[in-house]
């Protein structure tokens, strides 16, 4: 069975397809759309995005059986969120299959993609308690969210907000991450999804157990329904909780 | 108290504001702005469209407070949305204030302006028996919420749906506009909205007491959930009901 393409790609991999400059980004465009995953319209789309690390990186649409298309990821969404989760601010060339361009963005980095630390704790005592040493690797549910929460970029609603989850003992995380078109904002499910597409060898959604959400006291806007409805319809046996942080008078 | 521009204006009543030529929009362009409803940014916008028959159509943004970002009707979708349920299908000049562009659309009508009629009927036989002889403006909403299902454009998830919402005896209606940017796809309590808001006279959401989805029996893609924690957040008064349809053989 050929292998899959990964969705990130180190540049030793990348040269092994054949693919040393920017221009031959279109080479890996085949491999790239299988990844996608479109039960309702059967429209396989990717982008391919090469990062100031020299590291490939890949966007693929998803779309959410039995909810309405506007809960998708785009491609171009996948890419942008895949680019942040592995903490890379540049992003040197991008190809979109209707067309190639190449656009540096060395000058300003991208709102999108600068790190954010909303310096959030957990407003539920015990679960500040339990906050490990290691909130970034480990495999709590509460740390590994609050500390996607801590990363999210919310300009709009200034509600930040970070969702883990778990399949197999793995735990995956993402945050909400808002765009200035607001129909365009990525839900933190939907980024922890990219982040469990990237890294979850292909594992259905089906097989996600366990979920949480962090997000603020006093949210003017709150994901929990958007969150529950999502996981509810792909991975119906998951168990999601909510838990509520707040900003720390530290600054 | 200074009235309110409408959301539709006539000939006459535009040139009434000095407006005779597509660039005379820019002088509706503050009064527009402030019937858009974005409680989370506070950021208003408008875009304006002046279409075949001479009106002038708004299109405003509207956020849901304690909603995500991605719910919400952007401008566009707005301007979109009230030509399609004034069965407008030419848009001859449109002012997006970061960039004004007159763009006629006569050859090639926009598919999302392009009337349906998906000939759909109710499923259930009491709701069938129901549909009455005036289905386009009776004060029914199992009526109206079909006949918008009926113009609904759902090319992408080939679920059509539709629904009607009812305030102080008034019947709104909208349909499901789908994208090819499935983020940017309207959802049918979004569209029914955009007929509250351009006629409504100002009423708060939380006023409407009723509403009405009809959408097919084997939806691949479902409005339900999405539409009722849409509803609940925005006029937890509203009685919602959700009834099914199907395509009939005849067409």
């Amino acid at each position: 069975m050929t292998q899959q393409l990964k969705f990130i790609l180190t540049r030793e991999e990348a040269a092994s397809k054949g693919v040393s400059r920017p221009s031959d980004l279109v080479k890996l465009e085949e491999e790239a759309m299988i990844l996608a995953r479109a039960p309702i319209s059967g429209v396989q789309d990717a982008v391919l995005g090469l990062a100031s690390s020299d590291r490939i990186f890949l966007g693929v649409n998803v779309e959410f059986e039995g909810l309405p298309l506007h809960h998708s990821i785009s491609a171009e969404q996948f890419l942008v969120a895949n680019l942040a989760l592995n903490f890379e601010q540049e992003l040197h060339a991008c190809l979109i299959p209707s067309r190639f361009y190449l656009e540096s963005f060395e000058e300003d980095v991208p709102l999108l993609l600068v790190p954010q630390n909303n310096r959030l704790a957990h407003s539920d005592p015990f679960s500040a308690a339990e906050i490990c040493s290691n909130p970034e690797h480990c495999s709590h549910l509460k740390c590994r969210a609050l500390t996607a929460a801590n990363k999210s970029n919310a300009q709009y609603s200034k509600c930040p907000s970070g969702v883990a989850l778990i399949c197999e003992g793995e735990v995956y995380g993402g945050w909400c991450i808002e765009s200035a078109a607001y129909n365009l904002s990525l839900g933190p499910v939907q980024a922890a999804l990219v982040d469990f597409m990237a890294r979850g060898e292909g594992k259905g959604f089906e097989m996600i157990t366990g979920a949480v959400l962090v997000e603020m006291n006093d949210a003017k806007v709150s994901q929990e329904a958007t969150a529950r409805i999502l996981l509810k319809t792909i991975a119906p046996g998951c168990n999601f909780s909510v838990f509520r942080c707040h900003k720390t008078a530290e600054n």
